[in-house]
């Protein structure tokens, strides 16, 4: 019996600024992403998050990001490993407040856009992240782009790690993403990218942009919930996984969807 | 045997920006109270300032405070009861992350300037607040001012507390201290301050500006460590206590100093 | 011939949140507020946003607020004169920044949100805000709430004024808002509220929720932009005006709408 | 008679954070570089710091960065060009608020940090940068390293430039600053500094660290302060070029030290 999870970021709005389609999410996916103030959110909005997650028995995790509310954490800023680990531990550890007093438990970790894209590649921003994760609490899951130096990292200092991987993006013959400046870089029909993504969970292969098989780990599966078509993209990515007999359930959670 | 608890403000620092003199003043006290970001500190600070609390074997509270660093959260905001139990459930997780992720357990907590100030007073705000507190670690010890709001909603809610008392301040009749508008509000003469700390801790009873004797719980003494005289005060007060004989002690801590 | 302004706040986006109508609302009003930074807005959006009123040769005004983007500036603050003169006439300064980059002219200034209320009532706070912006630039228009202590503050400095009058507000006998928290603060009917912009603008004259005529300054009219409902009240108050022989035109300006 | 500015940044006090010696550099240097609230600064301190230097009849200069008040805007961030031209308006026009507010009349722009060393080796970046001091105010002086992107971009724009040179830095055989990750980065005797400046500002002429001459435009000198030490070494450069008969002189400013 194969099985994924699919996880999705939320808890993006802030004050008065609305993002995101949170409640049609959560009737989707396994587990969910919050962002923790950051690059997006805030207290009110964390709380909210966190306590519909619960109410829906959907995982909760931490979307630590780079200090960067007007760029939405996606700039790449030149941090040190010291400042990466600090920022984390900082942002798990408020998320976990509200877990905590809404009644939950965390289970995971996983970096927001510029910080999960550059702790994918650089080794020491990646173990500092590890350590931040296992200092905090050694119990957590550590999501990051599968076969990157954070799930490397991750495992090495002996947490468990969840692979990710992405229905909508090709993969190169290394088992990296194609940059989003090639023109090549999405998959914009949703039955390739069902295809891709069944594939990937069933077989752990991916057919690479310069047509090879590549192997690949894929235990989570990123959603992105902005916009209709996205939830539309979603859906079918949902059914096409079911339709395969292939269980949704989050890393650590006994209930799944079948 | 009398006992009391020294408590301090620190990791007040801010990026590029030093503030305080916090290796002088962890050999001073007991307890301290670490700021989480709102209104100063910043991850790498407290990071910093937990695990040199820890080595000296001071006892942490989180320090929450309203979202106004350029204030230094002095400024009274018109929150809501529920912001404020959203940005306090934040703050004190925040620096939790950094407490467990250092090996050490938090004590207690203590809201900043404007944010105690009003909690003192208003009693939505400090159950708000207490219940925050409450909900993310019923262990945890609330700091107030003592007979005030925060420290009736803190009891009430099943919370031990810790009623605070200023050796530099003057009282009124209902126990209030003196409005700092007022020129009889500071007590400048280090001798004075002294006695009435002493006369507080031991006998429960402090005279008030009207010259009439009232009583008051003194668990835990506010000091202040920004400038020389400051540290040069607060040795002064530790020295006068401890040579009538009162203890020094965290609230929840066994090692103590006589 | 009588004639009137109507503004609206815009450039409330902030990164990568978006909020309001702002496309649709310059096809309605005379003079546009745009926020500064620190309530809303970010850099990016202030230049767009000139751009988009100097296109449409809609009068642009700066829309300083509060420190406070979490709150969108609505929360009270105590700040002190001082501090609302440097924040107004730093956000004056960084608006007209873009508006000279964009080859335009800065026409006015309207506080936002808590520093509009609070300078309505507070005669400190109300003559350091009106010699911030004479001290920036004495041409420029400041419009404040009808009568109140901004308005007069104006004046005495030597600015040039717009009283501000509420389509969808009621009013006391004495000129002022009925509070919000009152269940009459609302005008919630079109018909009734077109018919008593239309009265204070032709007569001068509004009618109080005690019932009875007072007096009333109207220079320019608030229109809010949120919301569909929102805009088609703008445009019904709108149509109103212009049936009845009301000319719309900003403050300083010489084209206007017949 | 040779003549060269000595500029210094300053103003980088937050809220209640205290940073540098302005007072003190203010009797040194002919020019500043004032924070503008990004990296460092805040509205009150801007004001202060514009009227001290009026006082003083010391050059003013908008001293934008990047909006990382935590990493005092010292770490490098991926922005776009458009994003650099905004921040940039936006910084100059804030500041320049308080200028025009004090009535002084602004002298020039240098970006701070990390936006300082970006513009100096990324065209584009240059290019948005200088086309932002050139739309706000076409008489600003741009400042940036001597021979760098950045002050190609300003003269091809049309704005007048100011070649900056650092007496504690050595250079490398293209003109470039050694990075400072070399062990030979920093001149650390004052001696050998004062030589190298004077011999840049009345040779044009630089020996590199590969020991070769090379030719270098001195129009401007940075001079640190921060420490103690930093204003003794500021001190002996400045008495070292008057030795040398070198005019001390903003780069718009009739008043001179000689």
């Amino acid at each position: 019996m194969y099985e994924v999870d699919l996880n999705c970021d939320m808890g993006e709005s802030f004050g008065a600024y609305r993002l995101g389609h949170d409640e049609l999410i959560l009737e989707l996916v396994t587990s969910v992403n919050i962002a923790c103030g950051f690059h997006a959110g805030d207290p009110s909005t964390m709380r909210k998050t966190v306590n519909m997650a619960l109410n829906k028995q959907v995982s909760i995790g931490a979307h630590p990001g780079l200090p960067d509310l007007a760029g939405f954490g996606r700039r790449n800023m030149s941090i040190s490993p010291q400042e990466a680990f600090d920022m984390t531990v900082y942002q798990v550890g408020a998320l976990d407040g509200f877990v905590r007093s809404e009644g939950g438990i965390m289970q995971h970790v996983k970096p927001h856009g510029a910080l999960y894209n550059m702790a994918a590649r650089n080794g020491e921003l990646a173990r500092a992240i590890a350590e931040a994760v296992y200092k905090v609490n050694p119990e957590l899951v550590l999501y990051g782009l599968s076969d990157s130096e954070l799930i490397h990292a991750g495992a090495l200092i002996g947490l468990r790690t969840a692979s990710e991987v992405f229905a909508d993006r090709t993969y190169c013959r290394d088992g990296s993403l194609t940059p989003r400046s090639e023109p090549d870089a999405l998959i914009s029909d949703p039955t390739q990218a069902a295809a891709q993504i069944v594939r990937m969970v069933t077989e752990g292969i991916v057919r690479s942009r310069e047509n090879e098989e590549i192997k690949i780990t894929a235990e989570t599966i990123c959603i992105h919930g902005d916009g209709e078509h996205a939830l539309h993209f979603a859906g079918s990515i949902r059914e096409m996984l079911l339709s395969k007999g292939v269980r949704l359930r989050a890393v650590r959670n006994d209930s799944s969807i079948q």
